[in-house]
């Protein structure tokens, strides 16, 4: 099995090296991974710049190929200019954090995935559900398992899986299939001034969701469930299409 | 009506410069967009950098307020940090170059009217089908009518509308409401040797999609005619939840 591993950590990050060391075992796996974090940037693809791609050596050995742009653009890259073959599997994580409910749209991890479906290969998003714990001895056990089971398995076109694991000091009580959240965190600015007085501004928020719905992805993960979502790309809301004609619009 | 005006193109770009002096008309229009060209950054937000936020003015005349982030960036700080009153909706655009099929989920311009959404308010995305023809005189007038007949209209929620409109040298036959094709862009990477001898690429890739069905986006505007698509953030494919849980897997 030909397995393309990448993540939104960068190719240093704790989560995709541990994963590397596992996955190892169970099929032949390349590292495409951006060369630093880049967490939050969505599907954003790289088209105004070029992009450099440059194999990285730890103790002579090689971990990967470092890209200096987006997840999206490192599992497009590896496919059409590094691989010498399709992949069978793409894999992106294991992401530090949890991408659930709507944070998902934010998320360069899911991006990947995204990416790996597009391209007509089948692909699966991993995170674990700790901003500060790094210790993903455990999150990359599940992770393996998960993915041995996944291959192979008939999946629609345009859809991918997104799996989030607890955090380490959880008890994983098992994994439940899920809906994503609709819940969304609340973004605050916080207003300062620099050292001349002018004004700038810090995104930050709430990322403390908790939706009570039991069928949600937020709910079975703070309940110690691994979490999957089928997702898709497809955005077009099909049930509410009639309504649009109903209102007979002119231009 | 209190409008929010936002785009990826940046603020000084014909599309949104045109389209704010034909809102204005409507309602009291504010802008907020991104201070240089954002396209392709998909649903990218900035949480790893402070935002700056500056008016720009032109003769004296304030045009808005441009932030050094991405689409999604301008929409979050307009509502949380600079607009007095949640505004009535949210338009994004109108973009250089059409936002259809798999290509919407990296645009920017998308992205904007997507964050709209999320915070609550009726949003809807403007793209005009051409890369090179600045004329926004026409797609204006189709913009400014659909918006006016949108405005109260009830929609689901988490749902927004994605709107199309062919190229200026086109004549419009009339609106269609259809869904998002499921045809991709062919990426390709153009490897290069820069003068010191190494290697970069350029992404790049085929626009021309030609999605035969008569009710995908991008045949019914290859055809003349403006699209609207109704679309989601919700990513959950509803339909293949049974399947994943019939496979019972385990972690």
């Amino acid at each position: 099995m030909r397995i393309l591993l990448t993540n939104d950590d960068g190719i240093n990050a704790p989560g995709i090296r541990a994963l590397h060391n596992e996955l190892k075992n169970i099929g032949e796996v390349v590292v495409v991974a951006p060369d630093k974090e880049q967490s939050a940037v969505g599907h954003a693809i790289t088209i105004a710049d070029p992009l450099r791609v440059r194999e990285v050596f730890q103790n002579g050995d090689s971990l990967g190929f470092a890209v200096d742009g987006t997840p999206a653009d490192c599992v497009k890259i590896a496919v059409k200019a590094i691989m010498k073959e399709k992949p069978d599997i793409v894999v992106s994580g294991i992401n530090q954090g949890g991408n659930f409910a709507t944070n998902i749209i934010y998320s360069g991890t899911v991006s990947a995935a995204t990416e790996g479906t597009i391209l007509g290969i089948p692909s699966i998003a991993f995170s674990m559900d700790s901003f500060l714990n790094r210790d993903f001895s455990k999150a990359v056990k599940h992770a393996v398992e998960i993915t041995k089971q996944v291959v192979g398995k008939p999946m629609p076109e345009g859809t991918l899986l997104n799996v989030n694991i607890p955090a380490p000091e959880v008890e994983v009580k098992g994994i439940k299939v899920c809906r994503q959240s609709s819940f969304t965190f609340r973004v605050t600015f916080d207003k300062r001034h620099d050292p001349r007085g002018l004004d700038y501004y810090w995104q930050g928020g709430d990322m403390n969701l908790d939706d009570p719905d039991p069928e949600t992805d937020i709910r079975a993960l703070k309940d110690g469930y691994i979490t999957i979502t089928p997702i898709k790309y497809d955005l077009t809301n099909y049930d509410f299409l009639e309504s649009v004609r109903s209102w007979g619009l002119s231009g």
